[in-house]
């Protein structure tokens, strides 16, 4: 790397001619006076972070460096750091230069010491937690503290102030950047790329989130993507890219890179001020031709590339290997430093290369001429209130679910589709957001598949590419957004969740696991946000789950898998609730209590096809805060005990369990069967594992403790009992449910393969009430022939059979 | 679109020379005889397709359609089928005219009737299914079955010959197709990837498959991105993009990219064989250079961009809005036929465009002419063998696990790390299978992270891009394969064994959550495949997972995640197997017999850090064998009934249970505790729910039904419930095992933290056995102290205690 390849603009081919306001070469951009702050700036945010990985004590290295200064256990990650420290100190000049709005996501892994050396040094850090004060014994504090048990993790994580993104798991950056750009106009979000988390699925597909970005109601994203060569192990496949291919790539995601390339530290400040101010005069001008001028050409949005050596600054060398600029500065580049005597010396030497009296004073605190392009308040990137979102936030305006409720003058007369009637809720909300912009809906190209389609009447689908005459429902200023990603809506959601708005998330039930892996990180930053009093809480993030495993059938096996349930319930908590709506009203009530809760995950299971309504709006929504009822009025057992608990969670459940207490009711009147439906899930958990969990006395008195429970779930029938298995009247209970038998054929015969049709749930019944299997020996064999007389007609008719389709409860 | 617009080439800036050779024009490229062969085998595959959503009966339109012909319920998607049977024809006349070995993955989703169409036209589909015959009986059974209870679902899947990938789950047909290519130096995979899948951030990173694909001992990838518009409710990002844009995103990705643009079928045939013509020469040229000339230059690989109308052929306006070449394509065109007159006419007079008689004969055979392109034997593409991979499968050379086993002398006295174990096991296949190669590691950048850096010392890291002095390990040819995309290793690991041969796929624990989804699929392909008698079995897919929850204390929270094992098992328990081994030699152990198996999910998990051997090589070997057994040595139960088990399953569980047993033999050596050790997880399931469930006699026998276990699981506690809920001494059971609690910290106390350390395990017991809670009430406070204290002790040095490092347990 040659330092006269510093800034070279972009000579590739095919360069629009706005780029060529971009200047060749920069090496007297910045003032003396503007180099030497930076360049202190940036050694201090290095030493901080060398001072986090390494030392115990003796911060300020006020005495010769020791053994027993030196942490035991030497943990973190040097070489992404002084990128990252680099771009900060720029960001900081951008920001007090232009007043911006700004706030930066930190995609590479493990670049917690670069941005909590950044936070501590403009203050942010030191007012969250103040025994980690800007002096000395902070400093001395914000080592130790450094991968230390009780302390922080290596990388940036809820702890870090000014931080929307966990840098743990890589791939997400683009997304959460454009997520917390959208519906904030004003706002830029300097998102650093890491040349390792550029290789992974959805960082290669977030780069697309431009072509969803409104130039006139959303904000910026600036995209750094920062090369310096190398993963834990091996070179970066971007890295390698020849110039010319690499160029290719950004201009074919939207973007006009501008590089900054260099090993020289003070080319670099010139050639990087020189690129921001460039970048940011180039987002100006595009949002003023869109906003003033009326635009509607798609933006090119400016991106830097910065090429900088890994561990730039560490050792050059360590027992004769090179270092610096590999992958073997990835971690802790000396090792051993307790007890290698030349390891210490080089670190030492390497920290005092720093000359950490120019930067701080002797009692720690940092020299104010160092600070100077610091901004102030809530400007810094440490205490940007989008960055604690909570801050921000505005309860959603209360939908009059009234309005959209279902009239139901008996149990299972009508038939609604739920999902549809949620859209009508949905479009009010939509409607009474258009100014506020609060809230957005995000679905991989299935809103209208899922029957949320009425909210196009009050917002199109946000699409900033080309318009042709036949498109429907795009607009440039849409709130809608639909990509066939899962990961950039997942993404999108938690960006614009975290920076305090509100949304929900529909997909197919099946494909949800694409981001199971993202729901994870969510469901863990939301509890440790939880544990930080400074972060305020959020807008819960609502899944609705539709087209799921029982009405998948026509799609077959690979569309079918209800599991994403069993995942999420593996996660904190405090933070996971799940709801399985029986029906349209019950739908709307779940609706408005996840929409307007906090810092949970939400996760909704609905139909989308016609099914029957079971409840008023009333009733409903006492269901829902009960979270598990008796159904008097469908059973047989008021005013008696009953001989056996009928229980269903989730909207085909519910009907076939109904359809089974009727045929119950019709061959057995003399049995006594209690009709029970869960709507909450969590209910079932005991009170000590679950905040939503029902207490033993409240839980036997619905399930009983000694009658057979034939239950109904929506999922894998295990997950009943791993819920349920601390319960008294556990042994009772036999759950059926999906058992991965799908495959493509009616919805009746799913039910029937996989043992939760209503004749199977009847026969249930007949085999587990003692004394009730021989009696009723000839309803049994009804029971089965009818069964398998459906079936036969369902496999030669490839249709449900009418009766099953319309069959009523009442 | 115009038909002027037909073929353009690359008039982007930017081409490199040997662009050039792709003339730009071709209008008369074909001979009229060929033409007439390609339109009539496309119009027969249309036709098929289009008869596979409609009909019930009268599949050759011998008589006027009416309603009874048309099948109850219409399903299927027809928007996507006559691009996916255009470039079948096409890939037929390039097969045959050039002798070519191919296979060709279906990436857009619900391809299925255009695939089937086309393997029943070559004869490949009746000779695994003999009852739809190549004729009008078995046409007529093609068409009933179809998204048809007990039928094929609509898309590409294991059900269709000639294929290694389903297009239900979308994202993936790269990442298979260069899996596929991985070490069959002869054979070219045809990538058909759809506008709507090339959104899914997989598919954005499985491009970058051409930076690992060794032009000398690897066969070719050529993707053809179909952009036909639009999804199912919206236009493709990529379908969108102006050309040039387009253009410079493909070159980015390494490719040259041929146009082929139009909706006049005649001028479409003869571009797209040029295209065709053109980057095979270019494949065949590229590879010469490199087998022949010693090019070390990566290959700019050519590629194909097919621009057609969705819906090409079917209906231009339906009820007055268009529908040919808009998303209105995407499904069934013509909905309500059976009881709307009007549309059934439009179908009877679409399907009587593709003139049925010219293609089909009286008794429904395809007339011999249309067929003329098709390809013999195995070299149709529903016939090739590398898509049915087991028939190519070599078992692997049995590994001479002797050689690496560690010795024990006696238990817990000495430590390995388990994988670096390993990784000498797995360099011994690297080097048996360094001619066939037949057998490859995939990781996200961590083989040496996880310890398996010996295979290096055989093969090397592949690796396409420019090679560096400072770079170790990288290789032209090395089977090693390292990106740090997790999506790309499986998919390349699904792709290479599918295609008949053996792999590993090493991951940290906690982020192979970002693969659920896949592993999902692959799943369900591989129970779906076992129905099927002519799909041969292929080599299991083999995680190892390390880096796990328990020694992630550094990385913290967002690095602490065990729950893929509960995710995986709710799949079909045929396919699903999860190993826990206590110690390097059962590692070595399992990995012997998971390498080995057939048709399996093998999830291992195994630590990196040094831990206690247990077993010698012996006894390991056996301990798999049973898969659970009692550790009579370790417990004091010999020759008398316990008090109570303490169980371990992992093998940080494992020390600390041997801890435990350790602590009760000192403090209360009256007490009969016995060690149970279980290695194979689907022992505990019954047997009638796993193949591997121990029976309930064995159960009893080693875990009692009276007596308390305290059981010690490596992942979340209430997995051990679900899979032990029926046995009937279930409710004895106390399970310790990770509960969410993460934190950053040491080994000692994230064990303390989530209440599985040896102090907590051994106060569990004191506190579940009868009668000893208040005999043994010293004990417990000496243990609950000295816990504390070495907790305090963790907390204020930021290490584990020497002497729980170092205990042992002898």
């Amino acid at each position: 790397m040659s330092a006269a390849e510093t800034a070279q603009p972009n000579e590739a081919a095919g360069t629009p001619a706005e780029e060529s306001a971009y200047p060749s070469e920069h090496t007297d951009y910045l003032s003396e006076g503007e180099i030497s702050v930076l360049s202190r700036y940036w050694r201090a945010a290095n030493y901080l972070a060398v001072g986090q990985i390494y030392l115990l004590d003796n911060p300020l290295l006020g005495e010769p460096l020791a053994p027993e200064h030196i942490k035991p256990r030497l943990l973190g990650h040097w070489g992404t750091t002084p990128g990252l420290t680099l771009v900060y100190a720029h960001l900081n000049r951008v920001i007090s230069a232009r007043g911006l709005d700004m706030i930066h996501v930190t995609g590479p892994g493990h670049g917690g010491p670069a941005t909590v050396a950044c936070c501590w040094l403009d203050g942010s850090y030191s007012q969250v937690y103040p025994d980690v004060s800007r002096d000395g014994a902070g400093m001395a504090r914000l080592f130790k503290q450094f991968s230390f048990p009780g302390g922080i993790p290596s990388h940036v994580a809820p702890e870090v102030p000014g931080s929307i993104h966990e840098g743990g798991e890589l791939g997400y950056s683009l997304a959460h950047a454009y997520g917390a750009a959208f519906d904030n106009p004003s706002l830029v979000v300097a998102a650093i790329v890491g040349d390792g988390e550029a290789e992974t699925g959805p960082l290669a597909t977030g780069w697309h989130g431009n072509k969803f970005l409104d130039p006139v109601h959303d904000g910026a994203v600036l995209p750094i993507l920062h090369l310096n060569g190398y993963k834990i192990a091996n070179p970066a496949v971007l890295a390698r890219l020849p110039r010319e291919e690499l160029d290719a790539l950004l201009r074919g995601y939207g973007h006009e890179p501008v590089y900054v390339t260099g090993e020289d530290p003070e080319r670099v400040h010139h050639a990087l001020a020189a690129a921001f101010d460039h970048c940011l005069d180039r987002i100006a001008a595009l949002q003023r031709a869109a906003r003033e001028e009326g635009s509607e050409v798609r933006p090119r949005w400016p991106m830097i590339v910065l090429r900088t050596p890994k561990g730039w600054t560490g050792p050059r060398e360590v027992d004769g290997k090179p270092v610096e600029g590999t992958w073997r500065a990835h971690q802790v580049p000396l090792s051993g430093v307790r007890d290698d005597p030349g390891h210490l010396a080089q670190l030492e030497e390497w920290m005092r290369g720093y000359r950490p009296s120019e930067l701080f004073d002797e009692r720690g605190r940092p020299w104010p001429e160092l600070l100077a392009q610091v901004p102030d308040g809530e400007r810094r990137l440490g205490s940007n209130p989008h960055a604690n979102g909570g801050r921000l936030l505005r309860s959603l305006p209360a939908p009059d679910i009234a309005r959209h409720a279902v009239p139901v003058p008996s149990p299972g007369t009508g038939q609604h589709e739920p999902t549809r009637v949620l859209g009508g809720l949905l479009r009010e909300l939509m409607r009474d957001t258009a100014e506020r912009r609060d809230f957005r809906l995000f679905g991989p190209d299935e809103t209208a598949s899922n029957r949320l389609q009425e909210v196009y009447e009050v917002s199109g689908k946000g699409w900033q590419e080309e318009l042709l005459g036949t498109d429907e429902d795009l607009s440039r200023q849409g709130r809608v957004l639909e990509m066939l990603s899962e990961h950039n809506c997942q993404g999108w959601l938690e960006g614009y969740l975290l920076t305090g708005r509100h949304g929900l998330f529909s997909s197919y039930e099946a494909f949800i696991h694409i981001v199971t892996s993202m729901a994870n990180q969510h469901a863990k930053w939301l509890k440790v946000s939880r544990e930080l009093p400074w972060r305020m809480p959020v807008s819960s993030l609502n899944y609705l789950l539709t087209s799921h495993v029982w009405r998948q059938d026509h799609n077959g096996f690979s569309h079918q898998d209800p599991g994403f349930v069993d995942h999420m319930v593996n996660k904190d908590p405090e933070t996971i609730r799940v709801y399985l709506p029986p029906d349209a009203n019950s739908l709307l009530a779940v609706a408005a209590r996840t929409l307007d809760s906090r810092d949970r995950i939400n996760i909704v299971v609905a139909g989308k096809q016609p099914s029957f309504d079971w409840l008023d709006l009333d009733e409903a929504v006492h269901h829902v805060e009960r979270g598990v009822s008796v159904w008097d009025w469908a059973g047989t057992d008021t005013g008696r005990t009953p001989d056996v608990v009928l229980a269903a969670a989730g909207d085909v459940p519910t009907t076939e369990v109904m359809a089974a207490a009727k045929l119950l009711r019709e061959e057995l009147p003399g049995l006594a069967v209690r009709v029970v439906n869960v709507v909450d899930l969590m209910r079932l958990l005991p009170p000590d594992r679950h905040p939503h969990g029902l207490n033993d006395r409240g839980f036997d008195a619905v399930f009983t403790t000694d009658k057979p429970v034939i239950f109904a779930y929506h999922g894998y029938p295990w997950l009943i009992h791993r819920l349920t298995y601390r319960r008294r009247g556990h042994d009772n209970f036999h759950v059926r449910g999906y058992k991965e038998e799908g495959t493509t054929t009616t919805p009746f015969d799913m039910l029937v393969l996989n043992d939760m049709d209503r004749y199977r749930l009847a026969m249930d019944v007949i085999d587990r009430v003692p004394g009730l299997a021989l009696t009723a020996i000839s309803v049994r064999q009804r029971l089965k022939d009818k069964r398998a007389d459906h079936r036969a007609y369902v496999v030669r008719e490839g249709q449900d059979l009418p009766e099953i389709r319309e069959w009523t409860w009442s």
